[in-house]
């Protein structure tokens, strides 16, 4: 039994070639079924002289239009009615399939899924979240990285549990550290933000661990780390900057240190090789949780690889239900105890 | 002319010894007069050994009492009344010295500074601000970085002016670029505090180029770029812990790459060039801005050469007069135009 995941075919940089070529590594590898969204005709014409004869599971949906990288996303999603990905995200919402992945335009993408998916019911704001690699070798999830910038400590809370909840189900982390990204662990560190949120966090019924800070993301010692989407943002592009930074650095001193030739090749493969597990890409992208359906946003970059390891991502979210358990949690949950309920006279 | 500059010699986590090695390389190199800060009997005996007969302008100024790396600021500062940090700062406050550098616990060394020193006139907030390396070769400086968690949009507006002055007087950038740290390059783009302090920076007489992300910290397009303490603290320390993740899995990488033993040692040297070019401490530790008198705060990880830098940056802030500059902006700038006053009848 296939699973069906619609493909945005013209998001990343240089689409639809990684798209494309992504899409029958995926067909090869893993249990899917790949609807590639896009113009038909070209779609048609690359993916048969790529396929070169192969037969696999992968079906083309004409789009006419898509959302280039430098459009402004509000403005794109509401002129552009036949994007691709809107019309990938329709064959989410209609059940057509059970999942989409696109490496296009990050808020183009986030405003289309909650425009045509909704949020699931009890979710007041759905957040992005990215997998990062850690020292301990386990990946860790920080959310919110951009959906949400001005947060509430009620929006915290449920970014934590839906984050807990991805962790279980995708990561297979069996009870996962859950913490508030801060700048100080003791409780009363923190901006009005945090302070609010600790004591929320404290009586769901995770693993809070309290406040970590920046260097937490990286170190494993903690695998949920909630903020608002403005801190967040700010932490995974300075991660980015500083990625690159020491690419360049690297490579100057690896030239300085052995000679020119044997380090810059030295360089360039001590670096591809640490640039993957470094790069989020390699996690499959960034899932939107707290919509009604299974959303995966990857980078512009996203090579063939990185477009599979999101199809897989896609698969995998749909498969461990996750939005189903989202959704129990927050319809199920009950209302706050009444403060002094225990003092009324009992009749 | 020597310039004098207090040294807490009990703020290193292995101090005193890179203090007392900081100080004699510092004496030996620049036009400074070190007064080391601490339990004289023990700094003086340490010090004639490692002089070993040289002489060289360093004096020692007892403190009985020094304030622990894990020691909670507000309670230290108020508790221990001749800490070395004390004793340094009010040095400083009573004009023996031209400033002050510490590698000791950033948030007492802020705390002392604030209350031994007290903000220079007009000055509402002062700002701990880092100086970081950037792909263009000249460094950018950050701010703030953790004095202040909840900002107003006044403060950063305060911030830009400082830190446009201590680039041009420090740093020696012509005109520098400054902006605020956000999510997104638009003016409409970022949170509630971003898009308030936006047209207060457009209208001062600096070079303002508007939002930056992330990534700007480190690409070198952007000299000066502004946030509030909470999410200046959050991109620090979410740097310093992708710094160390790289190192590890760049030795990782090396050692796959070419021979276990050539690679750790490659990876060593190469990783030991760039971290020192990464360094915030190479750059002589974060300046505090505001504050009436000179106030450097090194790492805790300083070695002798860091101290050294931090002895240096403390003497080139003194020499540039930047806080007269402060006191001057702030106290000179005109008050902001009445609203309509315009349309007043004129007698």
């Amino acid at each position: 039994m296939l699973i069906d995941i619609a493909l945005d075919a013209m998001g990343s940089d240089k689409s639809p070639e990684p798209e494309l070529r992504g899409a029958i590594l995926a067909c090869r590898q893993l249990p899917v079924r790949v609807h590639l969204i896009g113009p038909q005709e070209t779609l048609r014409r690359s993916l048969s002289s790529y396929l070169d004869g192969e037969r696999l599971p992968i079906e083309i949906v004409h789009a006419s239009e898509h959302i280039g990288m430098e459009e402004k996303a509000a403005h794109a999603v509401r002129a552009k009615k036949d994007s691709s990905m809107r019309v990938g995200l329709k064959l989410v919402r209609d059940k057509h399939v059970a999942g989409f992945f696109t490496a296009g335009n990050t808020g183009a993408a986030m405003a289309s899924a909650k425009m045509v998916l909704g949020a699931l019911p009890g979710v007041d704001r759905p957040a992005l979240a990215i997998v990062v690699p850690t020292l301990s070798g386990t990946p860790s999830i920080l959310l919110d990285v951009g959906a949400n910038v001005d947060c509430k400590p009620q929006n915290l809370e449920q970014f934590a549990v839906m984050g807990e909840l991805y962790a279980r189900s995708v990561l297979k982390i069996s009870r996962p550290r859950v913490g508030i990204l801060s700048v100080g662990e003791e409780e009363s560190k923190g901006n009005d933000l945090t302070r609010e949120t600790y004591p929320l966090l404290k009586q769901l019924p995770i693993n809070f661990i309290g406040n970590v800070e920046g260097r937490d993301i990286y170190n494993g010692n903690c695998d949920v780390i909630v903020c608002d989407g403005f801190v967040g943002n700010v932490a995974l592009k300075t991660s980015e900057g500083l990625t690159r930074l020491v690419r360049e650095m690297l490579k100057a001193s690896l030239t300085t240190t052995v000679t020119a030739q044997v380090g810059a090749l030295l360089s360039r493969k001590a670096f591809n090789a640490f640039k993957r597990r470094l790069d989020p890409s390699e996690y499959g992208g960034a899932p939107l949780l707290g919509v009604r359906g299974v959303c995966i946003i990857g980078h512009g970059s996203s090579n063939d690889r990185a477009i599979m390891n999101g199809i897989r991502v896609a698969a995998e979210f749909a498969q461990a239900g996750i939005n189903e358990s989202i959704a129990r949690e927050f319809t199920q949950r009950p209302d706050p105890p009444l403060s002094g309920a225990f003092n009324l006279p009992i009749q």
